[in-house]
């Protein structure tokens, strides 16, 4: 048989590490050789969601064309989001929630997207669509990636499907997902011991009309612990203009507990988000009201205004 | 309610049409403002079919951004094969089985693709997940679908899901697949009556490593039913050629008796098909050993030439 590696992107989070858990795991149940593996470091919250659920983290690789021909993607579908390599290997299949874009294949594929809040959402059903039960341990990293990417629920971006999912992975993992959800969230958003490459750890390039965008975030109970280290933190941001060619570098700091977020933006391109939220930046620095979600707040606003 | 309409490819076959149709009374059943459109003329194959099973074909469009701002693609995904103003509008879902190629969003939609034979193979398992039933007339149409992509069985991209999905649809139809689908079959492969525009009528254009890529294909139960008017067809792609700009116009008659094709291909780029086969062109003409399937024997086998 021929073996697949299964990622989700690069700089992973809680979803992109336990849906590749959880899609492996529903492959090997229905026969498959499989194995999930990341392609970064843990942040902090899903280190956190491993050691609660006591799962050890998927093996780090840098290219996978030396190990496999045939790779399954989660969480991610653009080619600048995967492994460098992932021109060199045939995509099988991708499970995601993203929009599509800068992807193609030569042959047909498995391809399931669905508009939902989180990709584990997405898994649960393939999980009850080909009769496959989840065992205690995943059902509570599922959960997880779903706290993770709905911010317990409050993002835009949550679905009643997410809520649904949510409830009846809680009942199988026996959490309480409130009080769970809460340690989980502040596990990650303790930007006390981060380095300042931490704090830009969940970034992701976009390339939007030709214009090459990165945009990181990070969760926080405090923006003012982010803003206190301001001048380090822009001086990788521009580091990471000058190394990668980017127009523009944008760095949202959500507070999960009022729902707001400040941004961080430098580059050429600075004026596409001014117009793009109606703000100033001053300082480099400019509230971002309501804003939690980078897929659904950012990216598509952002896209659309350079398309302009 | 946002009105969503639901269309296959341009050039209809019985897939398309008949995904369209079996799609809307999906979303129809859920509580869907939809409506089933065409982008052409039915095929002949199709004509019977819809005549079979007392059908009403699909009300034909030129565009659909006068109407709605909003559509569901089926059985195609790449922006040539589309409406001409697909991009003024946004795609909220697809359900199909081909490659995914020239297709991008800036928002996250349901998408559902799967290398099976045919797009009503993966409907009927999304009238299964969704609960709801299929109508004896619908099952008809999918069953059609099948028997017309996978040539009643004999195409390479024929899976046992689609074979399972036909014997449960021939069930509810109340029909006898041998026997209605050769009937079908013949009814589409019967040229005598076509014009020449008409034996060309299944054409998709590909876009491959910048060539702009012409590939059409019939069904006969004699190829010389069609070589016998070989200089009218070739005036006509040539035509083709000139008036879009293609690099390369790639004939593919393919006989449903004996499982072979002949190929007739016109362009710059005629070399690509004789490097990707193995064969020599004589008078723009040359067998093509066993291939039945555009989709998993010329696409993917030109797609790759092109890029070396």
């Amino acid at each position: 048989m021929t073996k697949t590696l299964v990622f989700g992107h690069k700089n992973p989070d809680t979803d992109t590490i336990c849906s590749a858990i959880s899609y492996a795991e529903l492959k090997k149940a229905q026969g498959a050789d499989i194995e999930a593996v990341r392609l970064g470091e843990l942040n902090s919250e899903t280190a956190f969601v491993l050691d609660y659920f006591q799962v050890t983290a998927p093996r780090l690789v840098q290219t996978v064309a030396n190990e496999v021909s045939e790779v399954a993607l989660v969480d991610h579908n653009e080619r600048q989001q995967s492994v460098d390599d992932i021109d060199d290997v045939t995509v099988t299949a991708v499970v995601d929630h993203h929009r599509i874009a800068n992807f193609e294949t030569s042959d047909p594929l498995y391809y399931r997207a669905e508009p939902v809040g989180c990709t584990t959402t997405i898994l649960l059903k393939m999980f009850r669509e080909n009769e496959v039960e989840v065992s205690k341990t995943v059902a509570g990293l599922m959960l997880s990636a779903i706290i993770s990417d709905t911010l317990l629920f409050q993002s835009p971006t949550c679905t009643e499907e997410d809520k649904v999912a949510a409830q009846k992975l809680a009942q199988i993992a026996d959490v309480d997902i409130q009080s769970y959800g809460m340690e989980m969230l502040k596990a990650g958003a303790d930007v006390s011991k981060k380095t300042v490459a931490e704090l830009l750890l969940d970034a992701k390039e976009f390339n939007m009309n030709d214009n090459k965008v990165e945009i990181a975030q990070i969760n926080v109970v405090d923006v003012n612990d982010v803003l206190s280290r301001r001048a380090e933190v822009e001086a990788l941001m521009t580091q990471n203009i000058v190394d990668k060619g980017l127009d523009l570098y944008l760095f949202v700091i959500t507070n999960i507990l009022t729902n707001d977020s400040v941004g961080i933006a430098i580059g050429s391109k600075t004026a596409v988000v001014e117009e793009a939220y109606g703000v100033k930046f001053v300082e480099n620095q400019a509230p971002l009201k309501g804003v939690v979600s980078r897929k659904k707040q950012v990216v598509p606003i952002l896209t659309d205004t350079f398309a302009k």
